[in-house]
């Protein structure tokens, strides 16, 4: 028996990022950047106008009032996009619009409000200072400097600074792809689901398949293997051009489980492991021909929260990334929970957000069966090892498995 | 001048959510299911072994022990699909693997490890107990339940419980197109960024597209539009196949804002507001021959503060979501903000979790250009209208603009 802290670390540690790819901007949203990205240009590439208004220079303005404003000749016009001609001396002043360049000999701009237009001339109603609404070239970005970092996630804001410098393409970490292969008689396909006495539907293969998805990576889905030897080494043939391999069903101690022998005749280096964890006992790892691959427990949720446990991390560190584990919560238990020591726990339950604090519930029945309760819930109690008894009002750690935390019904900060 | 409360709630009355559409199981993953689904039969079907063992009936164990063992008939063997043919009678047992359907005449699971083969017999090492390991038809769903109700977002759990109850496909709310268009002569696209003097990239229409596929919506993108009435007037029109339409670009003051006359023309029930809030000031908001259509500042960061703000929730709303808002968290400020009292502000800030509690700092320069700072933020501080100067260890709001904050480095829930 092995603990899930020993499992992950020994997974991890053969787990090694792709390579990678380039592909468009939008593409590679949500993606890792494979790269460091450095300014081509500055940016904004001119000093430009922070304001619709008049370019000028700030001591032409000096004392200059509603009362007796200051009178200056408008030499050029200059909307954005435009390249200034004339220069601005002493005593004139350039129309200008927001972030367009700023001409040469002006120093400040005056933004509209405090101006009138008079014919050819403009008068100002203020004073201007040195500078004022004038953006520098390169105050965002200057030449050469890192815009984006190897391993950072290309949020909305990284694409449109991506954009900004010129970047249409990307480097990014390869995207997996996750063969999902599930195994049993006693499996059928949804569309067969009413054809079969005694049967039921596969939903491992979807389920598993949708948790891929969700961490950005690509299923392949292969199907439902059958209990023969034959049917169980073509299927894994089809699934070895993967970048990694799950397999659920198969890895516990009954004699019609095929899965472990034909896993130890095409793999090289399968480890068996019986983890100390509820649910989610039985795990396989190791390797079907150099591609890593996973042998999750058949009940729906085990194979779940296996996936979470020791799937997830390694598909995102596949996938270049550093933050590799779901976020924690602490959370104020708000019923007796009792287990056996030996085996850390995770329990499905439902996390919220009420007077300042996080509360936590089971969401019933834990069964490894029972789905229903992994659908109600948004989170995992983690009880350790040790623990044989939670207690209500106790704080208990919950790893949040979904983003329903992340939204919110009403508008809270719009509240003062 | 209004506030962002009130256009928030103008914009959220015109929205509607979008209609029905039917799509296959692993594309619902994330969508926001338009119909209630029921189950059409138990899950489990039928009685099943929850362990590999024998179907046994649990009298007939009563007072088995390692060193006086009870003796039964094997009378079948039922791996896992396997329909029982044989009865159970007293003295006998079944085989059975986990899944199996439970034999007629069985009532008890009596697992592997407890019993020891000897050819046709069994020995039962221990005694079991009515009902012990058998999981009961519909202990997990019962025919008839909801399992999905309208409304609920599709979680990898759910799109498992639906293939469990035999749906391939499913109703989700329609995904809506999301026309992006940029205006202003001093844009350039990604591709023309070396060569136009004193131009820009046009980013906000990366940054917004991105924003909207963030938000689980599809970006049309429509590029750039000059300062025309021609071309404004022709790219509005190749927008108004969307379901909704932004620009971004030309909704101040200045007068080469052509933009705000064209949407007036075009358009039926345009309103242009100033929105009590910084950054973001200008907004407008209305239809064009009916398609909602937002005039986005065109400061890239305002443009994307402006999204957050109003374009999401909108977007969410019309995916059939109940819960529209980014989270709002309370963080401990790490330095001083002054601000004029009359708008609500959304400063650029990175929030972090430490020592039990969030902190939150801004990422620096604040001015409507700098999307620098927007990169490096993961949330916003939100100051109310009549806040003029938040302190040093003050609690504020922070609205979280992205994930980053769910995922860790570290798998802080391995340590006890």
């Amino acid at each position: 028996m092995i603990s899930v802290a020993q499992a992950l670390e020994q997974i991890l540690a053969t787990i090694t990022p792709l390579g990678p790819e380039r592909v468009s901007l939008l593409d590679a949203l949500g993606r890792v950047a494979a790269e460091d990205i450095h300014a081509r240009r500055a940016i904004p590439p001119r000093d430009n106008s922070a304001m619709d208004g008049y370019a000028l220079r700030w001591q032409d303005t000096q004392g200059a009032t509603p009362e007796s404003p200051v009178v200056l000749d408008v030499v050029e016009d200059i909307p954005a996009g435009k390249v200034p001609e004339k220069t601005v001396v002493a005593g004139t002043a350039a129309r200008i619009m927001t972030g367009a360049p700023i001409p040469d000999g002006a120093d400040a701009v005056m933004k509209m409000e405090e101006t009138a237009k008079d014919g050819q001339k403009v008068r100002i109603f203020a004073a201007a200072a040195a500078g004022m609404d004038i953006r520098r070239a390169g105050e965002d970005v200057q030449p050469g400097e890192r815009v984006v970092g190897k391993g950072e996630v290309l949020t909305p804001s990284r694409i449109g600074m991506l954009a900004s410098v010129g970047r249409a393409f990307v480097e990014v970490h390869q995207r997996p792809v996750v063969a999902v292969l599930a195994t049993g008689d006693e499996l059928v396909e949804i569309d067969e689901a009413f054809l079969a006495e005694g049967k039921i539907v596969s939903s491992n293969s979807y389920s598993l398949a949708a948790q891929v998805l969700d961490c950005g990576a690509s299923p392949l889905q292969i199907g439902i293997a059958r209990d023969t030897r034959e049917d169980l080494i073509a299927k894994f043939k089809a699934a070895r051009r993967a970048d990694i391999i799950l397999s659920s069903g198969g890895v516990s101690v009954g004699d019609y489980d095929l899965v472990k022998d034909i896993m130890k005749e095409v793999g090289n280096r399968m480890q068996f492991w019986r983890v100390a964890m509820r649910p989610g006992k039985p795990l396989a790892f190791g390797a079907l021909e150099g591609v890593p691959l996973f042998g999750l427990p058949g009940n729906p949720v085990s194979s779940m929260v296996s996936f979470e446990q020791f799937v997830r991390p390694a598909l995102l560190k596949m996938m270049g990334h550093r933050n590799l584990f779901r976020r924690i919560i602490r959370a104020r238990l708000g019923e007796d929970i009792r287990k056996n020591a030996g085996a850390r726990n995770f329990l499905r339950a439902r996390v919220e957000f009420r007077d300042g604090r996080y509360h936590v519930v089971t969401t019933g029945e834990q069964g490894s069966g029972i789905l229903k309760s992994m659908v109600l819930a948004n989170g995992l109690i983690v009880l350790p090892e040790a623990v044989t008894h939670a207690r209500t009002g106790d704080e208990v750690m919950v790893q949040l498995i979904d983003g329903s935390l992340e939204r919110m019904e009403s508008p809270e900060y719009l509240k003062d």
